[in-house]
């Protein structure tokens, strides 16, 4: 057992972006919990020779277990199963206990489709019921089963892992497939790989390779550990990987970071802004806040909703888009919005207020900007945003960005900046 | 030649998903309108072996042409040029040109900052220029240069097009990677592949699969054409690829899904119902939108936004999380609310109805749901999502959902049933 795993992604919408691949990276990082080495990630469409392909190749490269995620759905171009029968030898059968019981899932799920084609309907469910002979049966989540594909005896094929293509099949799915025979076996005597996090905003990402640098220069063996780091929605996320006895190196180097940067380093646990906003707020006594914001269109208040239990601190928001919606609901007066322009100091802080006022809340952000591509001037170009934070007692907070990149890039880099801005702001006072 | 190609995206932080890639999806499409037949894409990270394994493979799978991202960078761990020129057999050359042109951006690059420690820019910049001998130079976007690395005279190997990482840099350079004796050699002759989508909501995936079926069964040769379907965010996709021969064939089949689904079939050039909708509010007379959300959280106004000149028609949105707001901001009245509950037909309505008001628009879209974890009971379980649109001329539209799924997904899935929604009580009126 080498203890390697290679994943195999299909589908024809991934290979070509239609379709974001997550199942690939989401594995992947499951895997390293589990202290197996995941050498690559091959995509490829819904042919089967080129999905047979991939697969024998990681094997060759000496990988004990293969996972895949996609094409087990009930059409035609769905064959992943049949695949990694003919991969490992294995022909294909119906299971009739799994047969009925999508069947009992489809009756379910296609109740409320009244003119649904019931012959189809069974054609897809005796599909997805043919498996390779042998396979132990992953219990569906949505219609699909997962499969482990075991080797034939006297094969020196790797165990197959077949997982369905949505994310929100083959997450759940992944628990049992981990206390499978195929997942223990690889995984005895493994010991765990440690990950960290730091995670620093406000600096660019140069500043920390020369961090890493001067770290190495002061003594501290940074080479011992797997640095990464990345920047990633404006912020700088510094991953270590490192065997557990290398432990203490790891915390002189979190330390040193630390050191270096006691501004920017908000994060040394891997929580978000996004959590550490919520904490701030449902601290004691809790606060609540309220939005009003302009360029980003409603991004801030999804991103704050985003996590669950949301609604104990957030109030609500105002997407006030035009200057009309901005006076009317947030309350900015016509005459500000006309001395300043919509995109000012004035309006935010005015909005921030607003909405505060608006909602009945402790806290109140405001955001006005331009995302472009359009809409930009000389004084005024694409990309600057102002933002503020306003509390009851009177203290505010306000920054000024000038983002470069894409309508795209600017309004998400805005809701990062706004985290900050608003847990700065608590923070400062006192939270 | 097999005009066959393979793409190698490089990078830890690409496997395990810190950063989404785009270059392997974007790199595919380019060398689909090329007539190129793309195979798979092979995800690695920063291990040279595991890069060497990946391009052999390629090689081996008779790929005739292969891409490489990543790994251009001045630092130590960025090594994809000695692994290509490894794979060809070429020896490492330092190519002064290259050497003095890079010299000359990086001098440009750190004149603002002062404090750069210049011994370890010139080593960057030695490393840069530092290639396998023979290949051909693409003019570097940022500070690394592209690289087309032909096999050695005699060689099977296919040659590798080496570009950098960031996509900024990557993208620009595709237009002088086309243009060598590499790319040129291996599409000509070649014929364009067309590519068409039809886009369906309000079916399952199933149907497609019957259609499918019974489109051969009346005839249509669909095995002529490469037919990938896809459930997408609620809606379903139909992606075909066909040669420009065949594109009668092609025009049958979307006749025949069209004459299947008269209402579920919304796209036939695969626009999007977010364009849809907004091409509906910006006929003439213009209409202008604005929404009260509560269990999205301004995630259907975010989507609304997401389009360049949305201001046209976006006249704002409440976001109302809480049962205050949503009398407050959008005058629901306390007692409907009471009355019904929050997640109703009539607070849906309402909502509608109050966001056209409070926002002065013509056309007013409600939402409110139970997106979950928690929040659900037994007669409104999580997942029960109430949405409603409304003109001013008193027509409008309802829907009840039952959806499935995480938080998440949820409340996603909701954002593509209001947009359908609101496009389809337009249509309705008249537009």
């Amino acid at each position: 057992m080498s203890g390697r795993a290679g994943i195999v992604v299909t589908g024809t919408e991934v290979l070509t972006g239609r379709v974001v691949d997550r199942n690939g990276p989401w594995c992947s990082e499951r895997l390293r919990e589990l202290g197996i080495d995941h050498e690559s990630t091959v995509v490829v469409g819904d042919r089967p020779a080129d999905i047979l392909a991939a697969l024998r190749w990681l094997a060759a490269e000496g990988c004990s277990i293969l996972i895949t995620s996609g094409g087990l759905g009930p059409t035609e171009d769905d064959l992943t199963a049949t695949v990694v029968g003919e991969f490992q030898g294995r022909p294909m059968v119906v299971d009739e206990p799994l047969h009925a019981s999508i069947k009992a899932i489809l009756a379910r799920l296609t109740a409320r489709w009244p003119n649904v084609d019931q012959k189809s309907i069974a054609a897809g469910n005796l599909k997805q019921a043919t498996i390779p002979e042998g396979a132990t049966i992953l219990e569906p989540i949505g219609t699909a089963p997962g499969l482990v594909v075991p080797p034939l005896d006297g094969s020196d094929n790797p165990t197959v892992v077949v997982l369905p293509g949505p994310p929100s099949e083959l997450i759940p799915m992944w628990a049992a497939a981990v206390e499978t025979e195929a997942f223990v076996s690889v995984t005895a005597g493994r010991r765990t790989i440690e990950q960290s996090m730091l995670r620093l905003f406000g600096i660019p990402e140069s500043e920390i390779a020369a961090t890493l640098r001067s770290a190495r220069d002061s003594g501290i063996d940074i080479d011992a550990l797997e640095i990464t780091t990345c920047l990633r929605r404006g912020e700088i996320e510094v991953v270590t990987r490192f065997a557990p006895d290398q432990q203490v190196l790891y915390d002189s180097f979190a330390q040193f970071v630390a050191d270096e940067y006691p501004e920017a380093l908000f994060s040394i646990d891997g929580t978000t802004v996004d959590y550490q906003l919520a904490e701030l707020l449902k601290a004691s006594p809790p606060l609540t806040i309220a939005l009003a914001e302009s360029c980003t269109g409603g991004l801030v208040a999804a991103r704050l909703t985003e996590l669950p239990g949301a609604s104990a601190y957030f109030r609500g928001g105002l997407v006030v888009y035009s200057n009309e919606a901005k006076s009317r609901l947030a309350g900015v007066p016509e005459e500000l919005i006309a001395e300043h322009g919509a995109v000012s100091e004035e309006v935010a802080v005015a909005l921030a207020a607003g909405a505060r006022k608006a909602l009945n809340a402790d806290l109140g952000v405001g955001v006005t900007g331009i995302a472009g591509p359009d809409g930009g001037t000389e004084e005024k170009p694409v990309g600057l945003v102002w933002c503020a934070a306003s509390l009851s007692s009177g203290e505010h907070a306000v920054r000024k960005l000038q983002l470069p990149g894409s309508r795209q890039v600017i309004r998400d880099r805005t809701t990062t900046v706004v985290m900050h801005l608003a847990a700065g702001l608590l923070r400062s006072s006192g939270r």
